[in-house]
């Protein structure tokens, strides 16, 4: 490969370019990585990892990392309200309520450099260097190499040095500011007519108010102001500072840091706070945008703030980014393997914008909540104790957007790769969450805790392949003495070369895998048998056939007892809503999205229904229809 | 300070000896550390971590780095017996079974090594150096200088340099050929004659061997093994090659590494192995001893192997060790600070020994089981069959131990630390585990999840402080309404300067401690407070008198349901056995070991408890008895 070449160029080295990085970089993609800043986020900006994303970090093995930092926790949201005496709480509610089943039933703050350390460290170690501080100055998709279709001129951004690389995709990471964007001439729709200017201080504060270790959204009648901790001892505030909706709006309105504190002071009477240091501050107008497109050709990308923008009430600029480049990254890499066509990469802009969407519908609600001016608790006649929980407006929005803001709300809509009834791959054995499944394509496995068979460690299902871009297949084996035939046929007709199984087996046969834990067999797929059976029960050789005992690492006991299903004498199952005797299959993306779930049964069938929705994933025909050609 | 003079000389970096090091320099203590390696352990050694050891490493901010070195994790022990066709199972059994309530119920398998990495990495931050290769070569508490009564020599193991330094404190962690030991004439009682001698092999192997990631003691006719799975996908085995029973006993015997895999391959039929690489091997023979003293002058102190060997059978050597060295770190921390006089340090050797002697007492019985050749399944009539646990004696040895390896076995006899019906300190308030609480002195504090007010963090309480050396003072709160006048009665009562909580307060009064989370007050104790009521009920600065308020960051709602105690409200007390209206007070050695247990009750009587009670702690008149001086 000539040394201009590469993969994937990536401009901007925030959350959602070094997420695409680090999953590249991992698979072993040659990537070019700039950034306009001289070093990594030093203080401030985004700082709210959401429980959905730690799940993906965790299954990243970089939870433990951020972790070793002591980011604050937020698990509960205290709610404030004018009273005759300047505020009183109205009440709390959880963060991510127990409705939502989620392994960390809270947000995680920790300040954005430390976040992209823990990425930088891991794309460094995995061999791409950050280019800083270099700038993007022009590129085209001409197709002149027809593998490298895409020219890319980098500069150095004193002008001292460029340089001009050839790449397979061009990513635009750079935030709400995207020269790619601009180029491409892409339009941003703003959902939300209303700007604002926001002030944020973070900084360590002395303060007779209670709450100061709690995510707050204080209304009073000397203005609004959100309080959220930080590690460290830090304490994050924001302060809207103008709204375009004020008669004298003016969206370059500023502020001192002394007049944002002296405003803090203001609401939070009657309780005085004031400041052993400040960290950051920052004041800056927020218009609410998404772009028109996400790509034009399906080799320029572009992800995260370039593409939406928001205010930062709700902490999901960072979680969203993440979200975009894993679903992007794992694409690519499927066509870019052979295992995908390259349609597949037009579901990155349809499922992403799709999200994007939603998030700017529930801001726009909860901005507009936020800043509005609530009557005080002296106006209103018989105002409500304060011990009370008073459901405003304000409260009622907030806890219906849990599930979206906590990151398991996310849903993507059937596509190819989300199974529905109506994909092109059709067999009566697919089970939808009408029949047969409680499970939804397009949206998370459950978790379930389980305990793997050849060790007897108590395990997290959802976390035991790590994001390796294969897909998950799940064969819940229900009572082994029931599946036995059912196990043995699947095993059969995934054994025959036209199989989605067999379809992608590695070329290198010679190669010892005896230690591969994962990926034996194919990288295009990681295969999991968990059984309705104590541990002990549980002789790998004698229920599992062959094929299935080579992947004898991910053989579980469904023997675990879980709250959330009490009665379940197999609450892995019971969580997927499958039959606890018969199973069933369940096939998870690389992303951790459901994509189809099969019902496991005797003869061909369940084998025929992977094949046909494998074979729409892959643009193949697998299994007897190939074999029928 | 002159340069020669140090706190504490410590010879020897392992286990035991960079765990004091870890602490005393945590707490400000001037260490010279010495080992007589060139370096940190590189393969092979201990290697297991124990369940109450690794609460005690997460306790020192510890756990969270050994993790990162994914050390395997064993839940399970398998037990294998001849059968006619070789081996076969005979049954499995939990390493640490539900009737312990623990936290982390495995044993963690890192190498010595790794886990000394860990520590090394903490003393440097704290500003002690490891000086290597040196080794002491002459000492003597010759009191010239009153202060630093132990004169020490100490030289290049290559003899090119050497140096004299004094001391307060000699500490020999050198492992079991212990100069200072010898030098003190200290001899070693051996409680079991029998002798053996070990082959302990490293490495990755392939097999059909179905549980060579589980703990498995195999018995065959072959012989016997111990399989122990490791980090990185190793296994160690453990292979007796000569016991002193023996005909032609040898402690010299030797094997090769050949020998020793063509030994496993035998014991291990029908089931086949080979190794891909082996990573360590050694052939070393173990006498099983305890050291007669652990000190003659409480000046000259020994601790780990140096007082106590055995065999490696049950994972004890590093856990024993670890926890030598906390007993001995903070009673020396509170005789230097002037919280207790110096009798505290004769209580190392009476609590340390006697778990020594519980080990040797535990291992002798275990190793003369396992050493014992087992009559083959097919050998005994009417052989049960191999999915039934048959109940032998080496299982029914182990299952009775668990508690004991687990590490939550420890119990230290009464004393002046650990408050008895024969204590110097006499007050009706006292319980006993006979009458109003469930919990003994000497035993480690039982688990409790509970939720912290002011950020509604769910927490363990037993970790909530860390170990700074100082007492734990638990104020279980009961109802708030029940309550109220017996907290303030305390909280009057403690405010008196003759108090055990005013005595040792902060002479540095100037000294800005808003920010001090622990100890606010005095670095002699931490005070947390719980209560039987939901988070959202407690507004800290109603129901708290002042002086608990200051410690904010330490007062719990016991609301979080335990499967425990399924039917209680308030699980933290119930697990206490306290009353859950009316609460108690828990005080907690700096080492996580209950002290003392006192009724909460209006009036004075609990301070005057507590003042008893840390009277005799620390050889001072406190309370009322001061006062009328």
């Amino acid at each position: 490969m000539a040394t201009n070449l590469y993969d994937v160029v990536i401009i901007g080295a925030g959350p959602v370019g070094l997420m695409l990085s680090t999953c590249l970089s991992r698979w072993g993609y040659k990537i070019k990585h700039i950034d306009n800043r001289p070093e990594p986020t030093v203080t401030g900006r985004a700082d709210g990892i959401q429980p959905r994303s730690l799940d993906l970090l965790r299954n990243m093995g970089l939870k433990r990392k951020i972790m070793e930092y002591e980011p604050a926790k937020v698990y509960e949201v205290a709610f404030w309200d004018p009273s005759a005496k300047g505020i009183h709480r109205t009440g709390t509610w959880a963060s991510c309520p127990k409705f939502i089943d989620a392994r960390h039933p809270f947000t995680t703050l920790l300040h954005q450099g430390l976040i992209e350390r823990v990425f930088i460290e891991d794309v460094e170690k995995n061999g791409t260097q950050i280019q800083r501080p270099w700038t993007i100055t022009g590129f085209k998709n001409d197709g002149v190499d027809p593998t490298y279709p895409v020219e890319v001129n980098l500069a150095h951004v004193d002008g001292t040095a460029s340089e001009t690389v050839r790449a397979k995709y061009l990513f635009s990471g750079e935030g709400a500011r995207s020269f790619v964007r601009e180029q491409l001439k892409i339009g941003i729709k703003y959902k939300d007519p209303i700007a604002h200017v926001w002030g944020v201080m973070d900084g360590v504060v002395r303060t007779t108010f209670p709450d100061i270790k709690m995510k707050c959204t204080i209304h009073s009648d000397a203005g609004s102001i959100m309080v959220i901790p930080r590690e460290s001892n830090m304490v994050r505030l924001y302060i809207q500072i103008a709204s375009s909706t004020d008669k004298d709006w003016n969206p370059r309105k500023s502020a001192t840091a002394e007049e944002v504190q002296q405003r803090a002071k203001d609401i939070l009477k009657p309780y005085t706070i004031s400041w052993d240091r400040v960290e950051w501050f920052s004041v800056y107008p927020i218009g609410q945008g998404i772009a028109e497109r996400y790509t034009l050709d399906e080799r320029v990308f572009m992800g995260g703030d370039a593409c939406h923008t928001h205010s930062p009430k709700a902490g999901q600029g960072m979680n969203t980014a993440f979200l975009d480049a894993v679903n992007l990254a794992w694409k690519i890499h499927h066509v870019e393997s052979g295992f995908a066509p390259r349609s597949l990469l037009s579901t990155y802009e349809s499922e992403r914008k799709l999200i994007a969407e939603n998030l700017l519908d529930f801001d726009a609600r909860y901005a507009k909540l936020f800043s509005a001016r609530i009557p005080s608790a002296g106006e209103v006649a018989g105002a409500a104790e304060a011990s009370d929980l008073e459901e405003n407006e304000f409260i009622k929005t907030f806890k219906a957007s849990c599930e979206f803001t906590s990151g398991y709300g996310v849903a993507y809509n059937p596509n190819t790769i989300n199974w529905s009834p109506s994909h092109a791959a059709q067999h009566p054995l697919f089970l939808t969450s009408e029949k047969g499944t409680a499970l939804r394509t397009g949206r998370t496995l459950p978790n379930a805790t389980v305990t793997r068979a050849v060790d007897a460690n108590v395990v997290h299902l959802e976390q035991e392949i790590p994001l390796n871009g294969s897909y998950r297949v799940y064969v819940f084996g229900g009572r082994p003495a029931t599946t036995s035939r059912a196990l043995s046929d699947l095993a059969t007709h995934m054994a025959t070369p036209t199989s989605f199984f067999a379809t992608f087996a590695h070329k290198d046969k010679a190669l010892d895998r005896y230690h591969e834990k994962h990926t034996p067999h194919t990288s295009f797929l990681s295969l999991l048998t968990i059984f309705n059976s104590p541990r002990s029960a549980i002789e790998i050789d004698d229920v599992l056939p062959p094929v299935f005992a080579t992947y004898r690492d991910h053989v579980y006991a469904d023997d675990v007892w879980d709250a959330r299903v009490p009665e379940a004498k197999a609450a892995a199952h019971a969580k997927m809503g499958l039959d606890e005797e018969k199973g069933g299959v369940v096939v998870v993306r690389p992303d951790g999205y459901v994509g189809a779930v099969v019902r496991l049964e005797e003869g061909s069938g369940t084998c025929e229904a992977l094949n046909k929705y494998f074979g729409a994933v892959t643009g193949r025909r697998m299994g007897e229809e190939r074999a029928s050609l």
